[in-house]
């Protein structure tokens, strides 16, 4: 059983080739340059790993995990045009860099190598994880209309916020768990198990992004915090704020939000502060993880095999960046 | 044998029924109110065609029409982004109906869906299928992204532009016909030939569109003609007439492109005229178009099997509108 960490190392290692033809290189350089921005590459490795806790990785695991990045990043090149995003990681991102239709059109080739990726593997799973991969990408795509649609509406309830997260970020890691399970050969149980498991991780997750743009040490964080809040952005920490807080607190907040002032995501981070919300959320966080890890325990594996995914949980949900 | 039109009224049919689910409605409803802008639906025809030159119209064929409808209606609406186009067969387009944010997710989700029909298939044809469908979806992206770079290119040699039609429309009428003849059983050698059929029919198409643009007739053509010309669209007779005209009109044709004159228009085509790039542009059609039918000639199947296919090339390049 391998680590997140050398999985990640191998991963990388083995993703680092171009995945594109050089030519036309108007459409293929921004892909390879997008690629080369690097990330956590978090997805591709959850395939290895459901992949490894029934089998010795096979091949087709690693074909699979190269589509679940490009697919990844697909949505991150499309996400950014609809965020204007100038920035990711640091760097420009595809639109700012290449003009906005080009950055459209290397999304779509990136979604088609994904498939190109999936095309490769053993006849007998293509079915099933085909099926899988387009029912996320679907979902996925939807958890981003909402977001979208949220933005614009004034209220937003937990629960509302909870399935659109759901849809834009946990069926993506619960999926990739689920397709290195089908092709280690894994029970249609144990396939729901790590499923779920990797659901109830992805909003745990969330939970931790959400928190860390609140409360993150900037040091460790890597970017200035606060970027939600500046934006007014729906997060768990917002919505639950607005419920729970009282009549004056809760005009203040919409008074803060409606102005643009220095001391803006300070004072806002105060009343998250009164409002206890980064107790809530911490408690709401392991109240996730737990549910995760208990699915986890019921796959039918021997603990040892487990140990990799627990420490991969515990990690993900702790990051301080 | 069915006919073209046969066919069509019977992939019409078989084709309104929704093909999204209904929520989030903000995402699927776009999709359907698109699709149901209607078109020609020649490539899903296409496929059914060149499955039935082989055998009887199997289901499979039926799902890949489907796949590739949704493909062509997913770069329709990519593409109307693109070119800021804001009506598309009369009506609004996507992006300037619901916005570009929803238009981009609208398109991605019907490529996705395109690959859901795909996955319906039988597994003894799938990954030849998708292997085809991958290649000429990166082929398409690779036409659009030369399009946008001819735009901003002061020459485009007619090889380049050629080059360019070929990805950007011929190989997706090729691949059709090929895939519909991939689930008929047909030998390898019967693929090729169909295949380079569609493409030399899919230059054809494009001389005609271009053709009409500038010569047809407006009562007939549907909408006003001149609309390349206006835009300084690099077509076949804008880009000949480039390669042959005398330096005084040379001259004339730069000026009234670089201008927007009420008698713009007029001027352009007369200036095809006397470069005789109307004459030159038919002979060149009915070139691609016989290079295209000795393809079909040197399929094995009998003639009889033939026809509709031939019927159709004729209609095709010989259309008004």
């Amino acid at each position: 059983m391998q680590s997140f960490e050398l999985l990640s190392q191998k991963f990388a290692l083995n993703f680092e080739k171009p995945h594109f033809p050089t030519e036309p290189s108007s459409l293929y350089q921004p892909n390879e340059y997008f690629l080369r921005l690097g990330g956590k590459r978090i997805r591709p490795v959850l395939c290895l790993m459901g992949n490894e806790l029934f089998d010795d990785v096979n091949p087709d695991a690693w074909h699979v995990a190269n589509a679940i990045e490009l697919f990844h990043n697909f949505t991150l090149i499309h996400d950014d045009i609809m965020d204007k995003a100038p920035l990711r990681r640091g760097k420009e991102t595809v639109h700012a860099k290449f003009g906005e239709n080009t950055a459209l059109l290397a999304g779509d080739v990136m979604l088609v190598a994904a498939y190109e990726y999936l095309n490769k593997i053993s006849t007998s799973y293509i079915r099933s994880v085909i099926n899988l991969f387009n029912q996320t990408a679907k979902e996925v795509c939807e958890g981003q209309q909402l977001d979208m649609d949220f933005e614009k509406k004034e209220n937003v309830s937990l629960e509302d916020y909870l399935h659109m997260i759901e849809l834009k970020t946990s069926v993506l890691l619960a999926a990739s768990l689920k397709l290195g399970a089908i092709l280690g050969g894994a029970s249609q149980r144990n396939q729901s198990l790590l499923y779920e498991f990797g659901k109830k991780l992805g909003i745990a997750f969330q939970i931790q992004d959400d928190y860390l743009d609140a409360f993150g040490d900037p040091k460790k964080f890597g970017k200035e915090p606060g970027g939600d809040i500046k934006a007014n952005k729906k997060t768990f920490l917002l919505i639950q704020t607005l419920e729970t807080a009282d009549p004056s607190q809760k005009k203040e907040l919409k008074k803060l939000m409606a102005g643009n002032g220095s001391d803006k995501t300070e004072k806002i981070i105060q009343l998250f502060h009164d409002c206890k919300v980064n107790e809530w959320a911490l408690q709401l966080k392991n109240k996730y993880l737990d549910e995760a890890l208990v699915h986890l325990e019921d796959v039918a594996v021997i603990s040892k095999r487990k140990e990799p995914l627990q420490e991969l949980a515990q990690f993900l949900i702790q990051r301080e960046h």
